[in-house]
């Protein structure tokens, strides 16, 4: 038997799985975040840690094994795109090796310790396979895609002040810019204001810079007002169905640009769509895929195959030789979770 | 004779103004920021304090005086439009009138208390009257307008996230907006990617998200990035020309509300424009001018008559029976510097 680990180091969680050469799950684990980039690197070492030593303690006691042999290891992580950080979680990866309270034996090489993006890692899991696209739009935005050449190509994902275009914070900020802007006159009547009054809980639209300024409000507490726009628009409301249209259409033109920098014309790729606003949003995911349709006829939409854990841990046993599951053709494991603990 | 204060407590700085029932401005005191939303009270109390001591000095220095009678406190601060934050302020003065150290003698009434928006001093000081209209286009942006029945009208102002459109920190997150999606394939080409890279020492755009989330760069720090977009669009780069102008629309717009909601049509308006991006940006305020005659061919422009802290004491002023001086007709004095420290 051959053990990788797979590991989404996520903003909100850390995600571990416990994998063995056939792509079988065996166990996972879960923890806080571990953007090292907002809460430090020990936190999320500590996170990482966690989620290991979940997903190890749960496979030893069913097995009542005392240690287990893992062959390798694949990390995704926002960020790791730029030379210093990749250094960094480079090193984080070694001391959490040294970890003796692990009850592992590694038996890593610099080739079987995969270090990638929390794009790429999105992109595989999504997949199921290496080469496609993935389109991101969560709190923020992103569009990431690999060809079978190797090469990548991202657009968007630039964060929430200089860009997103498309997430959940993009179509949140727009709604309140749109309510402030008819409060002001600048723009026609809209239920939106009602809504975030009614919603916020506000007797008036100018506590609005109260609860966004004041309140140290999150950038994913915000995005969640995304939802109010959704809303308000499925009510029949002009100006935020503009707002939720324009945000398809950033998120179709992205993904255009991705599609035409990796892939022949004709050429057929799938493209999985993954986060809150595809999930969420009322018939935001059918009306995308329709815009895509039209200028893009050849891209095949699906739902993620698989969580972003386990794109860590194909990217880490591709990487020893093993090649086990899902060529990317076969779209009946839907659901990421029945796969799970088995 | 009569003596008011007249105080500015700014972001930046704090300005404080004793100034006699003619008008005359006696002498002048600055300190730091007095933004109590986030320095806290404490701090914004001392800036007060400091810059009042420091008028108060200068006078009773030169005249040789042990102390002054001060009939009148004219202060304007962001946020006061809310009642909480007006309370605040008003116990603020409280504790600085019981203040023994400042050589004064305060003989003030309710009355003789005036507690104002920034954008209020900022109208009065800017007009040196309290009939019209301010377009303030610095870090922020807002219009605010009163009319001859003390009818006033906000439009814009809800801040960085939320608008400020045509704004200094507009202009500039459009222009990296702009450069991140022609880097990403999204936009045509523009200069605005050399000199992005070139002004801030970079090797490549993606090391903009260091800068901008990582170096906690505050919205002012990005705001000063707006110099960049004007500069590349004076050398003819379109996209760059594109936000300018789109900043510029989105001010005249705005001043056109504020117009038709305050003013008959065709009733002569004196538009006072000040900040920033009106002061040193490339014919800006010229274009502003144009465009918003189109629309509104009564608006008459002028640059600031007086800085907001004279305004605050124009206000404490009138308020005492006191009308000093420029019904608003007089544009002789168009550099408020002139008038000080006489």
């Amino acid at each position: 038997m051959v053990y990788v680990l797979g590991i989404d180091g996520g903003g909100t969680k850390t995600v571990c799985l416990l994998i063995d050469e056939t792509g079988n799950i065996l166990s996972r684990g879960q923890a806080g975040s571990s953007n090292y980039q907002t809460g430090g690197i020990d936190s999320a070492k500590n996170a990482i840690e966690t989620a290991i030593n979940q997903a190890i303690s749960i496979f030893l006691d069913h097995k009542n094994y005392n240690n287990i042999l893992i062959q390798g290891l694949g990390i995704g992580l926002a960020g790791v795109g730029r030379k210093e950080d990749f250094n960094v979680i480079q090193n984080l990866v070694e001391q959490v090796k040294t970890n003796s309270n692990l009850s592992i034996n590694w038996e890593l090489t610099t080739n079987s310790t995969v270090i990638k993006s929390d794009s790429m890692i999105a992109l595989v899991g999504g997949l199921g396979h290496q080469v496609g696209i993935v389109a991101i739009a969560g709190t923020g935005s992103q569009i990431f895609g690999q060809n079978s050449q190797g090469k990548t190509k991202r657009v968007g994902g630039w964060g929430y002040l200089l860009g997103d275009e498309g997430s959940g914070y993009y179509i949140a900020i727009s709604g309140l810019k749109a309510a402030l802007k008819s409060h002001d006159g600048r723009l026609g009547s809209t239920q939106l204001i009602s809504a975030f009054k009614h919603h916020l809980n506000l007797d008036n639209l100018e506590s609005l810079i109260e609860v966004v300024y004041r309140r140290g409000w999150t950038v994913s507490q915000i995005a969640n007002l995304a939802k109010i726009v959704d809303e308000v628009a499925r009510k029949g409301d002009e100006i935020a169905n503009q707002i939720i249209n324009t945000a398809i259409e950033e998120l179709v033109f992205a993904t255009k640009i991705a599609i035409d920098s990796l892939f022949e014309p004709n050429e057929s790729v799938e493209i999985v769509t993954i986060g809150g606003v595809f999930q969420g949003m009322n018939n935001f995911r059918l009306k995308f895929i329709e815009s895509l349709n039209q200028i893009a006829p050849t891209a095949r939409l699906i739902l993620p195959r698989y969580e972003p854990a386990y794109g860590a841990g194909i990217l880490a046993l591709n990487a020893l030789g093993y090649f086990p599951v899902n060529t990317g053709l076969d779209e009946t494991q839907t659901d990421p979770s029945t796969n799970l603990l088995n």
